[in-house]
């Protein structure tokens, strides 16, 4: 594996002008309310409102130029999107996304606005993979993945590094796991680190298949008929991040959706914050799982805000 | 007038165990969308989710022993009442609070979480005064004025040294003004330190008795038969705060509930952070005078963040 704590040190040098060092927020309430000592690290706080602009932008500098220049490309219709269209900007290469037609309207208005070319296809897998084909093939564009990627992982592991050297005596980082590239590169990093910090991957119930895949220790995919509220963790682990994964995560907790809403809802109106449900589970799986928890120094990875307010009050009221 | 650098930096000391120094959030977007460098002061994120702490707990801790044994009291609605229950808490003394009958029963419970005697009354004014009068003649409690108390406007005043502490060269520094303790406090310490940041006071256009009473230098009350949604701000300014605001504050302008409203969505999807109107109004009033801060280092106050989400879900759609 080429993901490790020299290539997460120098992804941290290679993005530094263009991201935030995000704060790390605590609250006294919730200390109390878990019984716990919480420190939130808050990427909703980051550029585009989530952590995704780290890995973009260190995949995206370390393009060599002749490459480069035909632009990037990706489907998305989320964070990584808006990631790679920011990314691309600040090297000023083209950037081409494949949106589904159906994406929400204000996500179509910020990857325009970062200056991205935009393709609309039907909202199947099937037609974005081929929609993103034909538009690499036409430009020569590199497609960038947005989790199985050594660059994309090195580039989140800086949350990681970040983390630690703002709190010390951390004993868990609780992290959301989607396709796994954040979990992966914050676990190369602190355990290279501060091998004492348990790493805790966080997963809705209605999309637990890097849990399964964990416990089995093999790709094992999720089987619900449900789709969980947590629209960032709807991916599969990757192929590159399952085998990190397997080697430096100390275990996976899952947490269902309700706890998931009442997660998001206290840490709206006891820490004036907006986290995104894939980030809220954080939160959750903690609340899930107190016992395991209780007294100890706990990193709680508020991976994006990217939430509609709208959507934030009708799933609560 | 005795509130001056000395009684503030003092306050700051006093109160330093009890509160959280908040941080100063900065966003590009914003920047861009302004053309001006702001520093968000988030005093939303202080305990009890609002600056008033630091009033209060400088108050109660000021209180002489035989006094501060017989408890404080106040009638507040608001922030204040909040502020209040907590400080008597920390100092282990009786808080009595008059609240109106149709206060938000999130509120109500946020009152008694901290452990005040709570006395309900019919929501007028009057009914407010009297209630509290028998409180204090059966108590022998004493009134702790929302504003127009020395030890109170030297408390919010510390919000003032924290901000000019944490950023260099800020041009302007602009305040919400309800009673007017927090702008009273924070152009005492910054005129004190720093003369040559220009302090300015933001005011709804529907409670703007603050800037009708700057312009005219004597109290004028506000005269609309419309309430403005910054329920913070609806409070006349007092008859301690109006001269120190007249000494030292350099402009007072105001904003609309449009704008206003416009602001808040602004800092909620951009920052994601939740900011009550009566914080938000410091962005709405440079969103309406953007020739006057162009290109200036601004600071803003954040003062709160107690909405409630339905609430505003319902003014932004």
């Amino acid at each position: 594996m080429t993901v490790n704590l020299e290539s997460i040190q120098e992804a941290a040098k290679r993005i530094h002008p263009y991201i935030h060092q995000t704060p790390v927020l605590t609250s006294c309430t919730l200390d109390e309310m878990t019984n716990a000592h919480l420190f939130f690290k808050c990427e909703n706080f980051q550029k585009i409102g989530a952590f995704k602009i780290r890995g973009a932008t260190n995949a995206v500098l370390l393009l060599p130029e002749e490459i480069a220049r035909n632009g990037v490309a990706t489907h998305s219709s989320g964070n990584h999107a808006q990631a790679l269209a920011l990314a691309a900007k600040i090297r000023g290469i083209p950037a081409n996304i494949v949106m589904p037609n159906n994406s929400a309207s204000v996500k179509k208005a910020a990857v325009a606005g970062y200056g991205a070319a935009i393709t609309f296809c039907e909202p199947t897998i099937n037609a974005r993979e081929m929609m993103l084909e034909s538009i690499i093939e036409k430009t020569g564009a590199t497609f960038i993945h947005p989790y199985d990627n050594e660059n994309i992982i090195a580039g989140q592991g800086t949350v990681g590094l970040e983390f630690i050297s703002q709190v010390a005596n951390l004993d868990f980082i609780i992290v959301p796991i989607g396709g796994g590239g954040l979990i992966a590169g914050i676990s190369t990093v602190v355990k290279a680190l501060k091998p004492q910090i348990k790493i805790i991957g966080a997963e809705p119930i209605l999309a637990n298949d890097a849990y399964l895949s964990f416990q089995q220790k093999t790709f094992v995919p999720s089987n619900h008929l449900e789709t969980t509220i947590c629209d960032g963790l709807l991916t599969p682990v990757g192929r590159l991040t399952l085998p990190i994964i397997l080697e430096r995560v100390d275990d996976i907790f899952t947490a269902s959706d309700k706890t998931i809403i009442s997660a998001m809802q206290i840490i709206w109106e006891r820490m004036k914050v907006i986290a995104e449900p894939s980030a809220a589970i954080t939160l959750a799986v903690l609340l899930q799982h107190r016992d395991y928890f209780e007294g100890k120094n706990i990193g709680l990875v508020l991976s994006g805000g990217n939430v509609d307010i709208k959507t934030l009050a009708s799933l609560l009221f």
